[in-house]
């Protein structure tokens, strides 16, 4: 049998998960003050301010063990953290997490987790700092992140100035072809269901879309046409998007081919890429990593709005978590 | 019919949340830089560094909903959190947090958890910075606190040294009592069931201990035996529990009487009070709130423990979540 949470009990889970916390690497150095194991860790905050943010991970929701591994999880979890604090210009320092397990889940389950909480929060350079082990009937993880911004402003999703660039970086869609792989009975095109399970969000392409003068600039995650609405509307712009010019992932051009039905589905409303959406004002040389997808506008009668090549778009945007 | 969270949809909810908490009352000055709304929130931490602590609540585990009000469950989560930042030393800056919620959960009930959660941030001088909100089978509760160090050192748990005055600040076993009246199917001794939903942390003892020289600091959180211990082990010192010297609440123990209990079960086994341990260099002054009730001592032969009264405690122990 393999061993469970809960024949090791909380204090020993907590203790194996400091002990291999210890051996992190990619971490900046310094920035762990008092880690953990005290009642709260102490994180360096260099510019005298802290980027925070957080997001829950509920499984059967964000995640299926059977589609995911442990480490898929993890790595999951701090990404869409951490491109959060890369969405607001700022560079990712620390992380706590809240990890409520049933006693049942295997202590295997945990350290593959751990494992790529690990790798994903070094990839960034994070630390993980500390966090909380209690029982319950599903898995929940809960992250929280801290960056600095370097003594640079932080980049809002209000900045957008009619006339300016709208750029992104990163994959769109991919994510979101993965899952519909998935949820299809299938586990190829690998490179699409990997998408889905581990994004690959380019954290410092935040701090050079920051030093590169970006007026805007978020996080993509519930999909281009929500999130691109979402600074619309913070900014007071209407944002055209041109459709030929977002970068298009072959495989996931060729998949949905083979399934009928226009990639503009994924690109335009899938989300869970951690792409960075940004606007950069005209003329702007774009920082390496950004295309220019598309132009800010005054807003018309109707206000605050995205449109796709000139028209209002046709595909669902995005999608709410508590209607059904 | 009562409006739920899946009648309102997840982005309204966000909204409702966020227009809250624009009118809270309490947090210091100056201290949100960037607010909820954006990807991440922006928070000052005026010394170069923040001391950050996450704790998870779970309902059925943490709570129950027909025993602790909506308000109850958000100024429990919020002053669990508050305390580990006091522990430290540190005074609450900010929070963030994590809510995860079935969507046929009354908006009722997210206003009342919201209203807690913003009366005791306010209580503690800290403000609600950001969160997430996701569906969920169970509602479960992610709080994460930030605080300021003022310019002093972190108060650790392992800086008590042979020959401290072992001192508490706030009740100890008033929350357990109130849980075990509960679940006995009573209501009162209001006071008790009172100290079990709402625990009522003196967060500024916390800094009042480091200005009066606290060597080692924490929360106690599991029992007074269980986290004394900790504290033992961090330090490398036996400490000695004087137990006629412990603040005995008198309702407390009229209800142990009554129940044919020893008071002790609850003031040395029980939880979720959050009154501070700390040890103070012998013959320091006490800061105000503290009361002494025991002394570090160099460990004998079996290591770094805690006696009372110069005995092995007969008293359980606190209790490991993960096991039945």
């Amino acid at each position: 049998m393999a061993q469970t949470v809960g024949d090791l009990g909380e204090i020993a889970l907590v203790d194996r998960i400091i002990a291999a916390t210890r051996g992190a690497k990619g971490a900046r150095k310094g920035v762990v003050n008092v880690g953990p194991g005290d009642d709260a860790a102490v994180l360096a905050a260099p510019d005298g301010r802290v980027v925070v943010t957080t997001d829950v991970l509920v499984e059967g929701r964000h995640f299926r063990r059977d589609w995911s591994s442990a480490e898929d999880v993890g790595v999951k979890a701090v990404a869409e953290n951490l491109a959060d604090i890369a969405a607001m210009g700022a560079r990712p320092t620390g992380l706590v997490i809240g990890l409520a397990l049933p006693p049942e889940t295997e202590v295997a389950w945990v350290d593959g987790f751990l494992a790529g909480v690990l790798a994903e929060a070094g990839r960034g350079g994070a630390a993980l700092a500390g966090g909380d082990v209690v029982r319950a009937d599903a898995i929940y993880v809960s992250v929280t992140a801290m960056g600095d911004l370097e003594d640079r402003d932080a980049v809002l999703r209000s900045g957008a100035r009619a006339g300016d660039v709208i750029a992104v970086a990163g994959r769109l869609g991919c994510a979101a072809a993965g899952l519909a792989v998935l949820s299809r009975g299938f586990r190829s095109p690998r490179a699409l269901v990997d998408a889905h399970r581990r994004p690959e969000p380019d954290y410092a392409a935040g701090v050079r879309a920051a030093e590169g003068g970006a007026r805007a600039l978020m996080d993509v995650s519930d999909g281009l046409l929500l999130d691109a609405e979402r600074m619309a509307v913070a900014s007071g712009v209407a944002i055209d998007i041109d459709s030929g010019a977002i970068p298009l992932d072959e495989v996931l051009a060729s998949t949905a081919a083979a399934y009928n039905l226009d990639p503009l589905t994924w690109v335009l409303g899938g989300g869970d890429d951690h792409a960075l959406l940004a606007a950069f004002p005209k003329g702007s040389a774009l920082p390496t990593g950004f295309t220019a997808i598309g132009t800010a506008k005054k807003p018309g009668e109707e206000g605050p709005r995205v449109t796709v090549d000139g028209r209002a778009p046709e595909v669902v945007p995005g999608f709410e978590h508590f209607r059904s």
